[in-house]
């Protein structure tokens, strides 16, 4: 299978219409929200290029862009903890994506915990009372990195 | 109030400790992902810069930056559908921000829909058998632009 992105049409062909059409921002990447197809938790915040799209669509599962280490990047193979994805959906301008996933290993993050998203920020009314020191939000790390990832 | 961000410290600060120290990129911005409370349902993807942040941090509604207005926008302001952030969360290496919102007007999307991403992508199989044209998956618009923005 060859994906074929469609050439951006106006806006109310972008927003109301059938065609893939991604933008990708100057850097060439597009937003990728990552949640847990069963518990509907997010888990992680990433990015793709286009070959990281064609790929995903291609393949079913997912596969981000790296920027830090600037390269495809297929999660999970290093870890193990791939990303089955079960539905792929895109927002109205065409410039995000959402994967619902199911998580192997049942952990995204490299820092051990299920969401990359294990802290809170305090806002509001408890922000003013207690400032805005992040609220570590999963109590226990899934698992353990440097058995995974080796010493660092 | 004023909301105060702390310096990036070393990897293991960042990403195991408590100081809030969001790192913006080289447009100002970070990405933030907003879901409901409720249904758990992605709403949408934008952004904020600094001040985007410490605003939704002390009013406890969601402030974005505009990316297309380059101003801040104050979510709901025109169309009444404000975002009451009932928690927000900061990813590991704080370059995400994961608000969870109860939307008011029942919609967050400016076509019409409940959420931006009312479209999926076909993945794998599906993709191979029928290609890659978008499907709605809601079916029906929860509000009329028209009505709530005026004629465009």
């Amino acid at each position: 299978m060859s994906v074929r992105f469609a050439e951006r049409g106006d806006k109310s062909q972008v927003e109301e219409g059938t065609a893939l059409a991604p933008k990708f921002d100057d850097r060439g990447l597009i937003a990728v929200v990552t949640t847990d197809v069963h518990t509907g938790e997010l888990l992680m915040q990433a990015w793709m290029n286009r070959e990281a799209l064609e790929r995903t669509i291609e393949i079913g599962e997912a596969v981000y862009w790296s920027r830090s280490r600037n390269e495809l990047w297929h999660k999970g193979a290093t870890s193990g903890h791939t990303q089955i994805v079960k539905e792929l959906r895109i927002d109205c301008d065409q410039d995000a994506i959402w994967l619902k996933v199911e998580q192997h290993g049942g952990a995204a993050c490299h820092v051990g915990y299920k969401s990359c998203f294990f802290r809170r920020v305090p806002v509001g009314d408890e922000a003013r009372e207690k400032g805005t020191d992040l609220v570590f939000v999963e109590s226990e790390k899934a698992y353990d990195p440097e058995k995974v990832y080796g010493k660092k």
